[in-house]
């Protein structure tokens, strides 16, 4: 089995798909590069991700949840920045040439793929360690893309879903027990926003995704915009899972937590009345959880006005930091 | 240590660089992706490569001669579309935090990427067995991209430059000699023939790098574009390096060796007088080693008029292969 077959049975099996979307390569698989046209008026948006067994997910785990999770963390960089995904880009190294593996982590990538209306344009496959790398395309009206760098004072704080419930499932099964299917679906089957991501253009000042912990990426925002944010932990949506835990250690999961694929935005205030429409047009609950002011940092408010401190020590997620 | 850490130390080395390429990103590093302006007229050249530790290269080379290599084998792949190299999104995967061997790898790949104008873009640095993804964007005028599906019978086969060095310098170092320098240095510090490509352009009827062995990327030529071609053994320019082998030995290694990134293209004969002004104006040297003819599969013939047969079972990359 070549690298050339292994690329030719993934693009069989996205023959279909790649019909239905949008933007058709003008060259795809199979010559030295892909050649793409960007329609006028559009800009391109690219991300690149790389996935390592026994990193960012379990040696054992399904290959079609492998492969799902980490087009889905692509998809959900596109989403932060607003815009539509075009095309993809697959790098996997695997140690063996295992077709069973092979097909089921095509299908789930076709069917992550099929969510994002996003083609497979070009590949590479070689013998290593297990490792998928993927390098996601979007496009996004000019100079409408979605940054970090747009907030300001009086800007309300705004997250979509329940972020921490990836983090749950993790904590969970580093313990030995079963993960709540809530949280384990957060973990292995994260759903990138991207029509969220899509219907916040011309709305949101900044937006960033919850891939690190919604703590450290609206810290991205902070920087970026140097401003600071007032958060109120009590507006933060606690899920039905973590009904057992205490407000510190759900706090602790929902803020630092990574592997989210949450969007966290800031709003003008006075787009405030907009923002149930926001909701009803992505279909994920949008919460205020806070608002920006001037300085710098995140304070952690609880109702009764006492400051709330997060007792982890880095807010940096699990895996990217070197030992 | 971080992520983050990792990939502004490097973006640091960047900066004057970035300042002197031609297509600054809109939005760059620190984002969750970058924004990109694409010139009207121009199509988008886009190419993924990994290169894992002891399969593409061995765990102890110098970090800087990796960098060089991975860069520079994107940057052949952009060479063979005819792309003016743009910008590339790097991925590494590092079993730990090893601060000087990343300021060596920044070296190597700063090098590179002066060599090929293009930018860095956006990055990803995660923990994990040393492996290094590029994916690189190059732009072409609308419709020019060098493709592999072009030739017809009649035209020209030309390769650039001496294949087969890499494939040498690969063969001494396994078995325990030192490599000649000049096969040393095309194994370890490759050169994208970028120009070359670029001239090309409206010139050859099809193109390919010879990264998988100039027999195996022919072979892509053939297929696409459904014809055959005939070789001329003696027209091969073979290396001083290779003064000491037998005209067999010489040939399975230049035919069949991979790891050469330089280009092999079709030519129409009609093109023909116009060799010595591209060589001029590539400044690499370029050999007429056959032609294009109907049917398929390549003929290998000697001066004598005898077909020569190639030893190795296959004309795969070494590193492509699964067990």
């Amino acid at each position: 089995m070549s690298e050339f077959e292994f690329i030719a049975r993934l693009q069989r099996r996205f023959d279909a798909h790649a019909r239905s979307c949008k933007h058709a390569p003008v060259l795809g698989i199979g010559d030295d590069a892909a050649v793409l046209d960007i329609p006028n008026g559009s800009q391109v948006v690219v991300t690149t991700d790389t996935l390592v067994s026994a990193v960012h997910f379990f040696a054992d785990d399904q290959p079609a949840d492998i492969a799902a999770k980490a087009l889905a963390a692509s998809l959900s960089d596109l989403a932060a920045m607003g815009a539509e995904p075009a095309w993809f880009f697959l790098a996997v190294s695997l140690p063996q040439a295992d077709l069973a593996w092979w097909d089921d982590f095509a299908t789930g990538l076709l069917g992550m793929a099929q969510v994002g209306a996003i083609q497979l344009a070009g590949g590479d496959t070689t013998r290593g360690p297990l490792s998928i790398t993927i390098t996601a395309m979007g496009l996004v009206e000019e100079g409408k893309a979605l940054r970090r760098d747009g907030a300001r004072p009086g800007d309300l704080v705004v997250v979509s879903g329940q972020p921490g419930l990836a983090a749950l499932a993790l904590q969970q099964i580093q313990a030995g027990e079963s993960a709540a299917s809530e949280a384990e679906q957060a973990l292995k089957r994260p759903q990138p926003r991207l029509t969220l991501g899509r219907v916040l253009i011309g709305q949101a000042s900044a937006c960033v995704d919850v891939s690190d912990g919604l703590m450290a990426d609206l810290g991205h925002i902070l920087k970026a915009s140097e401003c600071a944010a007032e958060i109120r932990l009590e507006q933060l949506a606690r899920p039905a899972a973590m009904s057992g835990l205490d407000d510190a250690t759900a706090w602790n999961l929902q803020l630092a937590g990574g592997d989210d694929y949450e969007l966290c935005f800031t709003l003008p205030q006075q787009l405030e009345q907009g923002l149930s429409e926001l909701q009803q047009k992505s279909g994920v609950a949008l919460h205020v959880i806070g608002s920006i002011v001037a300085g710098s940092g995140v304070k952690l408010l609880r109702n009764d006005g006492q400051e709330f401190i997060l007792n982890r020590s880095s807010y940096e997620h699990f895996s990217a930091k070197f030992p």
